[in-house]
């Protein structure tokens, strides 16, 4: 439920109704806004006797949350969620570019790409470890070597990294190495590993399966934020239909429909979405205009020889245009794309102060 | 298959192509061009030796089309399609806006709507006056009552008039009064009525079945390429997934696919595609930023009041807005969106000039 | 709406009920009963005062139909539709089994299979002569040639003959021909086909679309019924969804669905449902276990020089021992398919005398 | 790759060419039949050299598999595979019927159900006490406890007990308790979870998820079976497809197609793949005229008190009826449905001696 306080209420007031929800065993998120303070409550509804609540003092009105997600709602919290990683910020009216191989498969080549994508305009690192892939005898990633050169990579180009954990019990080494882990389409609805990327309190981009609905994706992106692990991000990464032109089908409405559901940031992946490089600059644009907060682009020096999914990689000069078009869609939207910085052995370190708060954090 | 001349080759020498391929009762394309000529042939593959014409005189070279559509392949014809109804011009760089109502309900609610959607910004006008419809017992439009209204409204605001037809009987009563023939989703495969169509001449929008693929869908556009009818546009309108939260799924994807696979307009219907009206106009900015070559946009006076589909419809005001959004990403990819003119009332005669010479072709 | 009559009703307060809604315009369909007598009342429910009828004599209560769909509906007519065509009665305790070609593709190749189908069991002949084709350059059917055959190869066995029928404007020629009307999965929601069919008065098999609900199947049905056309049974035939190793998915759950919301019979088509003969028996046997009234089954002489739908065509013999199976499977459930007759040159004119009946009919 | 060996090859050529591809690395699964030897090989297809397995002593000939799952194939290992879960037979000719409720709520509500179950002809007994639920803050099962009740359960009427597992960390304890383990539909391509239920060593029923293809699913077979683990069954509980009557759209092609790709058994899960009782019985009938290895259905005492899927519950007397229709069924296709033994306190210990050694090994 929802309390609304009066303006004039005082912060003897607000505090008096945390606590007396929080005493029911209650979660709560309040936020105080320049005028008012409003109170989200999360709980079991028997517990708490709503018309009771309403008549505290300070207390104007008192709504129910109707929809099944409750953190993850906009009911629950009307704005934006904005969170930084290192010094990117996610959510905000500036894009965020994450880009990179699908699967890391060797120290240089990594590094090289790094460089190349950041030169280019991204400012977040993608790369797998763990793969998950449709038959056991197929390369799996390289698993903790991975990581580490993901690591290596965030050091030479100040670059934070987002990778897949696929196994509950390998959340913990993920996240000494990574800053953002991903969850996979595959494993939306795994509850084990969300309860698990959850209690990690690391940011989260979690993927909507190939069947799944609005509502069902958001209800999973509730068991992460249970756990009061708010950073939080989406990813519409495709559809399964009938098409078979292309891998996935973009579920372009996807991204007004969350972000009218829910504060959360919301990051399209063009290159799942389509399978195939030639379709991954116009949807990706696409997802600009709809109003997505962020891109998710693989791209690979010679995609060709990709160990895995080639067919959808771009080169980095023509990610590089693609970034270049997606900002003149930004313009067109009133957002921006930030522009690719001059390449990172210029900055002396090679790392952005900012990030190594954020990685001892 | 392909027939490319040489640079150098003679008029003869194309004419000699053609009567061949002619007499062998195949049908012919050529094209052009400043530099050589192209001849696309379509026809009984086995009537036909290719390495025989690949040996007549000025013949460069004969290449297959491997796609099942022939005359809607690009392979076929490389150059987009563009053609003109009345002074509106389809496929050219200049985007297409169409808007109205779902149904025509009266003769006074199209002519004040007609006028609004003008002064936003649309260039065609839609409204339906035969309405599929899942029930027997709903309303199934004003046939040819509304058709003499649409007639009507185009001699009040100039603007040429698009409409759905349903029977194939009715074909030539609905090209007296329209500009453009619709054929709606549920009959993308109504091969009677495709025949039907495309024997009329008149311009076809042709929309995309809730389930049909891309390739399913340029077949039915070769239904009426095969009798000649070259003004043909494709109109994605969504298809049918798992979401709830809209009536169907915009497949965005399907603009630069069919971009690529084919020389025709394509067109988005982003108030079929989403069902519901908040989600119109991102969903159609995606679209141009995607590739699309226009819009057909539902308008009503009082959506609470429609007849049908009231749920997606714009009021006149939000699509000027839509308008002029649209615009700003025409112009982010390089395109333009032609700006609302003065009302028709200052024209003169409220009748442009070409409308009347394309009504009387 | 339905009216349920009071046991005491007297014949006159029977009529006065009649008489009452058709003045205001509704359609009527009384059921009388050993007990009771219901009437089935369609129509504008704005007209008609449901309290007022509830207050005329005999009337014990006046119920809504709840379905979108009114004559289609088991709250309309709650016991089975059970119809003959020719001496073949649909809908009852036994089965119906109608087996052919997918498409006539000449007269002796059909008269031979014909003879071959109803030797194994088959009571109804099925045959294409319009064939919707995805590609306008397929074969599309010997047309007019086709149902001469078909009504050639009904004299020659006595089977009575379903086809289908794609372009309005043809029904009336094809009921010249063919005892039942087909009306195929593509033109599920061409309204003005439902239209068409329904009028004829003509038997009617409404094959379920890939991708309709069966609310919107009995919608369908609806716009046949609407003509006061009864005969009508429905098909389901495999809808769209991933799979691959199958052409299309059975919707197996369908069958019961249908028979629990609707009094019209059901009838399987395993050919089109899998579209690989290898899994034709079992995904029949499947159909008949789960309660349906009937099969349509797609049987060749030779399926590798079939013109069309070789993939899935049954020989003969195994088509026989699928009516074997078949039968074992429908006393399993309580029912019973009539044993193959034999051979019908043995039965002097080759004709059953219902038959003839039928067709002047 | 398969090796056929020659009728007369000895028993030293066989254990060569099995010494031979197992110092490459590779898996081995020899199939000694009363007439010839032939050898499933697994392995990295680069590490042998075909050629020159077959021409080593005994070889006849060497086949590659084909298809992208390897053990999972009928290629790899012809004959159906069979296996013991303590006394019941999964495989055979001999049906199996799994029953029990959703969750486990509580000690005497599940063996009460146990009991009934039993009597009405289960020789399994299903029932969550980890529940996949798309809120995390619905009902997530008793856990440990669920578990401990299911193992009295399996005391009081000597039934083998199946349970889901989602966590691999928990797997260990899971097997303590449970005979067979049950891979839910969402986490079909859960990698880490398969690896673990493979590595485990206990039986195995793997769910296909609600989107998966058969060649996907037969994939994640391939998984748990690459750890040796062959005690594997599949089970079909429904996709996801546009119907809404049902919840999920019960794909019976798979239960043929499977039969022909995989030698593994098929389980047909009705209550799932309908979500409404009314379906259970047809759907369940259809499955095994179909094929089907066996039924696992939910049944409970008060279907309208259940805490999760009542609507799909059946209560014990309709659970007895299902059973005897069953039966009928399985006869009409030449197998058999176990006759309900007299209860279990007739038999003294109320443990049968087979399954204490299951429970051993």
């Amino acid at each position: 439920m929802i309390v609304v306080m009066r303006p004039e209420a005082s912060r003897k007031n607000v505090d008096d109704v945390i606590d007396r929800v929080t005493e029911a065993g209650c979660r709560v998120h309040p936020i105080i806004g320049a005028e008012r303070t409003v109170i989200g409550v999360i709980g079991d509804g028997t517990v708490i006797d709503r018309r009771q609540i309403g008549r505290m003092k300070g207390v104007e009105t008192v709504m129910p949350i109707t929809k099944p997600y409750k953190s993850a709602s906009r009911q629950f919290k009307p704005q934006d969620t904005v969170f930084q990683v290192g010094d990117v910020t996610i959510g905000g009216n500036e894009l965020v570019i994450m880009a990179g191989p699908c699967a890391v498969e060797g120290r240089s080549q990594l590094i090289e790409l790094a460089h190349a994508c950041r030169e280019a305009g991204a400012q977040i690192l993608r790369g797998g470890a763990f793969k998950p892939r449709t038959s056991p005898y197929s390369f799996q990633g390289l698993a903790e070597e991975g990581l580490r050169y993901l690591a290596e990579a965030r050091e030479a180009t100040g670059m934070p990294v987002i990778t897949e954990v696929m196994d509950p019990a390998l959340v913990p080494m993920v996240c000494d190495y990574a800053d953002i882990l991903q969850v996979g389409a595959r494993n939306m609805q795994n509850y084990t590993l969300l309860h698990a990327v959850g209690r990690s309190g690391h940011p989260v981009l979690l993927k909507r399966s190939m069947i799944g609905t609005t509502e069902e994706w958001l209800m999973c992106a509730e068991y992460i934020l249970s756990h009061d692990n708010n950073r939080v991000m989406l990813c519409e990464r495709g559809i399964r239909a009938n098409e078979t032109e292309t891998r996935n089908t973009f579920d372009i409405n996807a991204i007004p429909v969350i972000k009218q559901l829910s504060h959360l940031p919301i990051i399209a992946d063009p290159s799942h979405a389509t399978g195939r490089w030639e379709y991954v600059a116009p949807t990706a644009k696409a997802a600009i205009a709809a109003g997505a907060d962020g891109l998710i682009v693989e791209v690979h020096q010679r995609p060709d020889e990709a160990w895995s999914d080639g067919r959808q990689s771009l080169k980095p000069a023509r990610f590089a245009k693609l970034v270049k078009e997606a900002a003149a869609i930004a313009r067109a939207v009133g957002r921006n794309v930030p522009q690719p910085e001059p390449p990172a052995h210029m900055n002396g370190s090679g790392q952005r102060p900012e990030l190594a708060k954020s990685m001892a954090a």
